[in-house]
């Protein structure tokens, strides 16, 4: 099979929508999209390898359904809504690449976003680059740098499950929980217009784990933040199974499950208390504590860093 | 160095151009663009792997801005003006980081083109992944299906000479011109513009060989395709070189030169002279014939193809 034939069958067969923004699909040298009047277009690209994002062993159908939605993810910090996907496919042979294509319809068929494009390459290890793209009202985006003193830190999503699952998975678990958990990770699409629709101005999803992530946010908003372990649901889950300071480890340093950070001043406490959980308040001064009952507590790691 | 401090350094730090169209630039969850009323995005993403599409020991700043250059190439067959581009790089090192920075740069700096975002992740190889962006008037862009019967076929840039250098540097070759032909690859965007303003309506850039991106073209027009090798200049500087049949199969078959091919109707033929050189010309029916003097030749080879 050619390889053009190739990303015919792996890919585009399992993936015909075009949203109805395209004027020129994949099959072209490039696609061609409209950005309505008054939207702005909403970009982002992420890189996701075998034995990095996720462990040889792990299914690569579920592994690019977790890049793909990992991917997308940034979108929903920006509370865009996502339009388009364009995914350049390290492959190691044929059967990745039909893998590669199952994991990608698994995250987007029906999602209202399209595979605009992308490009396949033999390689020796698989491995995926997906760019996102997607539209909001123009200077509406939600930012990393628009925390204020006073605002109410809040939580969409989980925290620490997922890094949970892997783990369990790395220690010989194929329980259908554990791949569910760490395999099928959403991107809080919804949650993150909703959010914006509510007046939040500032958002980041969690994909280096919450203290390195709202570390980003305190640092671009010029801003403190303490953080209260307690209020966050998964902590006194993974506690009962793990212990205090492996939950805490686990909620601070795990980003694997996309959750979404925000915060907002108090006047939108009871919009955002049914969509979010409040963990925290931003404060003058700088960095990120991590309080357990009102006690600031130490951990291991600050998050996930490939170079470190 | 941490891998933000890396990406800030390597990358970062040497482009830090903003593109007038960019609202949130690099360094957020996503990046925020414009696209003006009246204009369409054109976006493509390709993917270049050491040893795929480089060897191994090339030099990766010039691997890398050939991977630039070549993706925004697809922007220059549509007749859009390049705004941004995203790179997602797999590094084998820190060496890897700051030469892929170099890279990137030698091909951008300059051009007003914004470096708008991207990922970096430690693997076992380097690769990079580029998306490119770019605008273009609504209902403008070159597209592979609009040959007509009669359309005259012409090449913009040159065909086999990369080709050619590559294979003397994998016969050992280290001159500072074989570096050059094969390493400093131009896309052709100033030229898709010009192309695009003279009316061209049809056109492809050449990165599987002029013979597989004709047949391309042919087959999104529903055409055939008459080529003349005589007229194209660089095969008879190759023939010089290497003979006959090897010449035709560098010059049919190279794609790593990133040259346009596009069609056009006779009375474009004064406009387009200045600019490209007539090389064949549509006909009813399918298929690509390569000719010479006239008479049709066979190669052995019909274009690059990673899984064939």
């Amino acid at each position: 099979m050619s390889e053009f034939d190739l990303i015919d069958h792996a890919f585009r067969a399992k993936l015909p929508f075009k949203h109805a923004l395209t004027s020129i699909a994949s099959g072209d040298d490039a696609s061609v999209h409209s950005v309505p009047d008054g939207f702005e277009l909403v970009v982002s690209s992420d890189m996701s390898v075998a034995g990095v994002h996720w462990p040889h062993d792990f299914p690569l159908e579920h592994a690019a359904c977790r890049a793909v939605n990992a991917a997308l993810s940034d979108l929903a910090a920006m509370g865009a809504e996502a339009c388009w996907v364009w995914v350049c496919a390290a492959l190691k042979d044929g059967n990745a690449a039909e893998s590669m294509g199952d994991g990608i319809a698994a995250a987007i068929s029906g999602s209202g976003i399209e595979l605009a494009g992308g490009d396949t390459v033999h390689a020796a290890d698989n491995s995926l680059s997906v760019t996102v793209a997607g539209i909001l009202p123009r200077a509406t985006a939600m930012r990393r740098g628009a925390a204020r003193d006073g605002d109410d830190i809040w939580l969409c999503g989980d925290l620490g499950l997922a890094a949970h699952a892997l783990r369990q998975w790395q220690q010989g678990d194929r329980s259908a929980q554990v791949m569910k958990t760490f395999g099928d990770v959403q991107p809080r699409l919804s949650e993150g217009l909703a959010l914006r629709h509510a007046g939040v101005r500032c958002c980041i999803d969690v994909s280096d784990g919450l203290l390195a992530d709202a570390a980003h946010l305190a640092g671009a908003s010029k801003m403190g933040m303490d953080i209260e372990l307690a209020s966050i649901p998964s902590f006194s889950q993974l506690e009962r199974l793990l212990g205090r300071d492996d939950a805490a480890n686990l909620v601070l340093a795990g980003g694997e499950d996309y959750a979404l950070v925000c915060t907002a001043p108090a006047t939108l406490r009871d919009t955002l208390s049914s969509m979010a959980v409040r963990i925290g308040r931003c404060r003058a001064g700088s960095g990120v504590r991590a309080m357990l009952d009102g006690v600031e507590i130490q951990t291991r790691n600050r998050g996930f860093d490939h170079f470190a």
